[in-house]
């Protein structure tokens, strides 16, 4: 069992609220990539939170189909490999299993719902060549504050069902360009992706994406992908979507309420450095 | 695009709170797969709710890097095909990309945060074969109601993050066996069956599963393969994720929250006959 540090990763944020600006500790949930290996072969890399890695192997062998029951796992383990104390491989054995590696890796493909995670190289993951988005364009708090109302008021679907995520693009005035509504919150950001693409409005940068769900990495290399200069949510990022913002110049807003927002990345776009004053962490008050 | 109708479907549900039952119609999220195919050959399969699926398909090809301008993509085109009056296949035909799609099938594998949807062929997703859980195990409402509640005080990461999600496995007395979270809302649940295969606890054919997220397709999915026969979510399923438990005799809870849920299938598992009355829908009060 993975020690539950892993788990979870510290980072320092902004917080504005109300006109107030600080600076804080937050935690973060980890998230990296694992490879699962059968038999010696990839069969898939999922991007996942460190800790009982092959508990979710063993899970996702029996839920995918692959195995009926533990007796057809001869083997399982993970060796240990990065810098981080731990491992993002996993090795399985199989036996009686009516299992060929080349036939799954024909008949599994990734998935819009998953994005990143659907590289064959852990590698490949942080190789890909993604644009910085757009360093001079700014934006208010208070124009950020108005977004979630407005993706409320005009989404045709959620309130009915409760069950979709949404992803709404705003240009630099807050006004709302389109919003799509998907069970699949990656699926969402593909389908305004898509509009802009279709209808030549790329690259999107002078343009906020506001998604209804958490900013994952994934949800991060998609906005990115189009250019995206601010990606905001309602919700929480990952550790891993934070870095990725860090290193390429996104701004990334995290529990977008109210009067209320964290600032995990790009803080000059919305943020004027001169009205960050800094407090102790974690969790000082001005 | 799509008529807006394609997206929400209707069902009728059992509503308890507080004690009083009652019978009415629900609107759900619809979810449905579609398989993008590339010059021929098939690219990937992903769980989607229909509409705007030529905008989902080129957001996808953009924001996965395939393509890096609609000047690649020479034709978009959506064969109209099933019985609903839709189609769950959209045609790509590429021009001056470096696209091989036998280097991308193998490079582009399924990941457990969408489950059913790594599957090369749409039919399969319905002929797999899935145990059909325990009808003689039965559970009241008030057991139900108390689960939430047991699985927040017991949730490590969460509360701290606010960027997980949660999968909690209950015995019949409504006693907390294990807990995982995981960034991936399927990955939690892989984990619990891990957990479970590795532990020589399946099948789960006297337990209750608890989700903090949406009550997806793959989830239930999941659910059946471990034998599992109640589902609950304290959000809303997708309309395929109803049907799938319909057809198979799982319970499937939605909107678990203080005294009130809402029964999507099964409920003869945790809602005496007896005890339900019909109303008029919609929404209509006793």
């Amino acid at each position: 069992m993975r020690a539950p540090t892993r788990s979870v990763e510290l980072t320092q944020v902004t917080e504005w609220e109300d006109g107030s600006v600080r600076s804080l500790q937050d935690s973060l949930a980890a998230e990296e990539p694992l490879e699962i290996r059968v038999d010696g072969g990839p069969l898939t890399v999922t991007m996942r939170t460190p800790g009982h890695d092959l508990e979710l192997t063993a899970g996702f062998l029996l839920s995918e189909g692959i195995i009926e029951s533990a007796d057809q796992v001869a083997g399982l383990r993970q060796p240990p490999m990065n810098s981080n104390g731990g491992s993002n491989v996993v090795e399985v054995e199989l036996k009686d299993a009516s299992f060929d590696s080349r036939n799954l890796q024909r008949n599994f493909f990734t998935a819009s719902s998953c994005g990143i995670c659907g590289k064959a190289s852990i590698d490949a993951i942080r190789r890909r060549g993604l644009r910085h988005p757009n360093r001079d364009f700014r934006i208010g708090p208070e124009l950020l504050c108005g977004l979630p109302a407005a993706l409320r008021s005009e989404q045709a679907v959620f309130d009915r069902t409760g069950g979709l995520h949404a992803a709404a693009l705003f240009d630099g005035n807050g006004d709302l360009m389109a919003i799509r509504e998907d069970i699949g919150r990656h699926n969402a950001v593909d389908k305004i992706v898509g509009w802009a693409l279709r209808g030549g409005h790329l690259p999107l940068d002078r343009h906020i994406l506001l998604v209804s769900g958490r900013g994952g990495f994934e949800i991060v290399q998609k906005a990115l992908a189009a250019g995206i200069p601010v990606l905001a949510s309602v919700s929480a990022p990952s550790g891993l979507a934070v870095k990725l913002s860090q290193e390429l110049g996104l701004t990334l807003i995290g529990f977008l309420r109210g009067r209320r927002f964290v600032v995990y990345a790009g803080e000059f776009r919305c943020l004027p450095a001169a009205t960050v004053r800094s407090s102790s962490p974690p969790l000082a008050t001005l």
